[in-house]
């Protein structure tokens, strides 16, 4: 299994290049789902392949990389979305029954069937994006069973799409109806069951604590992160996003591969960020969706040289928008990102946020090759131009996806 | 030709029912063009159809109506956008020729076939988010002969694509070059020759004027006004976006059948809506583009009952955003619409800034069969959750689409 496009201008994102600039009349050869050689057009390999395509000067970056998501869930939140603009109080709609729970108790009502249909219709929308490696989160489940059906049905997807998933537990998103007052022993039951059994069924490659008032203390996070560490996982937290817990620095020194969302993040945090390599990874659709007024401290980062990835945090609650393009516009648009920045953070960046920095997110001899092929003349149009069809093709692992 | 859509779901958005309410359990019979029956189930005609389709309990709304765009141009601004996010100064942006400038150059440059390539690009995404009628200015051409390749360009999408299409000149879009300094003589040539050539064409149906401190004072407004309406068109205007010049009241008062942006319209703007029928239309797109603070008086609007349409303003300086529903997520999201409001402004308050509220935007016997097929249960959804795909289908004419 080899594939050579031929004829392409290139967005390498590998950062001993010059990783932004385009460089054009490039072939890129790939075998056995690898990248295995990049270089100009004169100097093309005339050995056979199983495949050659002519790019026909199209441009290609790396595979869109989304590294936070909650993609599988049931119901939607529409109604929730209406009463708030109609005016109906808060508490009324939580009496109803609304807010997160309202999601967990359809995705504890959904079968891993019904679970992997709704999603692939989701991801349908971020492939079609040039998307071709996800993150997706755990945490409507809140019980054993039903956080290992939310990581099997994630998993699945692999098989029914051109896609690759990284799972992630987020069994600490919010303390459950069952444990409600005592979330200390909900935290145990995460430890001491959740995790383990997550480990044991393969289905976990990252473990996620929701750090803040409303949701877990340092205490209770540090206990998720040292349970996660001492089974050899990755650890992220959804830190800073309403208050400054220090959940981001705490993330930072246990050695976390991201923290996100972050816009009440200080100085003291970003310094930890860039001391412990850990990524920062901006969420503007949920900054959108709750119009927020508090920016991530953006010129910190840039400061500290703290990467930055940027996601769609697609989620029923804060962040109903299936498209990381139009999440690059509004890092862009509302976080003055360069457009740059904003492609840095969905394929480099978002691979090191999942701990993937050596294998994806950049074209680069050795790496996996997983390409999106744009209709586009400068990768700049991926942050401006929202809606209207710029992919051409996505190959992953070296081959033409038929999407 | 006839056709009948059994078991739906509608939402007629006709202003004599409860019309956002949803209807279960409904047929639609459609003849010649018109919706000519809707009823229960129960009553279902027994009579023959040349096509019968089982909608199986979808949701059916109007087909959306995108009632404010500029979808007809060459180019792109993706370099300026990058420009500006890298703190290029506007200086140097407007001395390389950027700007609305960029666009018009570029536009001038292409054929009316590479228009019309261009263009179907962009319509396709609104079609696939359930647009069926879609209004279309002028703008980029600034000479007789380029404004009536641009209006001819529009008109061509409707051989190529399922879609109707409005067309406005708006060749009162900026001063072009020739006219540098010398706006009045750029208005006599626009009133004297580009607006009676584009009638004698039959090329337009409405007659819009970008009226700012950075376009066309009201006097010339007036003039560009007095002419269309002598020629019996409609005439709608881009008013009150950056400053309260009184372009809408004067708009209005001359049968305006919408006026555009108008976040800085005050109550005595707002009152000479009320009072002419004139549609307040919204854009957020290009409020949340250029990031602005003063939002439009949607409370004035709502206690005067003045009708809000909402559109992409589609345009690549300042709404690059193809989608319609992403608007109604702005419109609820940023300006606080609810997702009634929201579904109204794009279909029949829409179809009224069109002047065609008696035969676009309801599900009405007598009216265009025009509509969208949803896989969604409840209207809001549409202004709720963007990306994921879920048009079923659009009706267009009484025939399905196959696009
Ligand atoms: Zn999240
Ligand atoms: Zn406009």
């Amino acid at each position: 299994m080899s594939l050579l496009l031929t004829n392409t201008t290139i967005v390498t994102m590998d950062q001993s290049d010059s990783d932004y600039q385009t460089q054009p009349h490039c072939y890129i050869a790939m075998a056995h789902g690898k990248i295995v050689e990049i270089g100009a057009m004169q100097q093309c390999p005339t050995t056979a392949f199983t495949d050659v395509i002519d790019c026909q000067n199209r441009l290609i970056t790396p595979g869109l990389i989304d590294s936070h998501t909650h993609l599988v869930f049931a119901g939607n939140r529409a109604k929730e979305f209406e009463q708030r603009l109609t005016g109906v109080p808060y508490e009324t709609i939580a009496k109803q029954g609304g807010g997160i729970l309202s999601t967990v108790n359809a995705t504890r009502a959904a079968t891993e069937a019904e679970l992997v249909e709704l999603a692939l219709k989701r991801l349908s929308a971020l492939t079609a994006d040039g998307v071709t490696t996800i993150e997706i989160k755990s945490g409507y489940g809140l019980t054993l069973e039903d956080e290992l059906k939310m990581l099997r049905a994630a998993k699945q997807l692999e098989q029914h799409a051109n896609i690759k998933v990284s799972t992630t537990l987020l069994a600490a998103h919010a303390v459950p109806p069952e444990y409600k007052g005592d979330a200390d022993s909900y935290i145990r039951y995460v430890c001491d069951e959740i995790i383990p059994a997550a480990v044991d069924a393969k289905l976990v490659d990252a473990v996620d604590v929701f750090c803040e008032g409303i949701g877990f203390n340092l205490a209770q996070t540090k206990s998720v992160f040292e349970t996660a560490l001492s089974y050899g996982l990755n650890i992220k937290g959804h830190t800073e996003q309403l208050s400054n817990l220090g959940g981001s620095e705490l993330a930072a020194k246990m050695g976390a591969t991201s923290v996100d969302h972050i816009e009440y993040l200080d100085e003291q945090g970003v310094k930890a960020l860039a001391e412990h390599g850990t990524v920062a990874t901006l969420l503007p659709g949920a900054f959108y969706f709750l119009r927020e007024t508090q920016l991530p401290p953006i010129k910190l980062l840039r400061q500290h040289n703290v990467p930055m990835a940027l996601a769609t945090d697609f989620n029923p609650g804060t962040s109903p928008i299936a498209s990381l393009t139009m999440m690059m516009n509004m890092g862009c648009t509302l976080f003055r990102l360069t457009p740059e920045e904003a492609l840095r953070g969905v394929t480099c960046h978002a691979a090191r946020a999942l701990g993937l920095q050596d294998a994806r997110g950049q074209i680069k001899v050795g790496y996996d090759a997983d390409l999106a092929i744009w209709d586009i003349d400068h990768p700049a149009q991926l942050a401006y131009e929202i809606g209207t069809p710029r992919l051409h093709a996505r190959i992953l692992n070296g081959a033409l996806c038929h999407d």
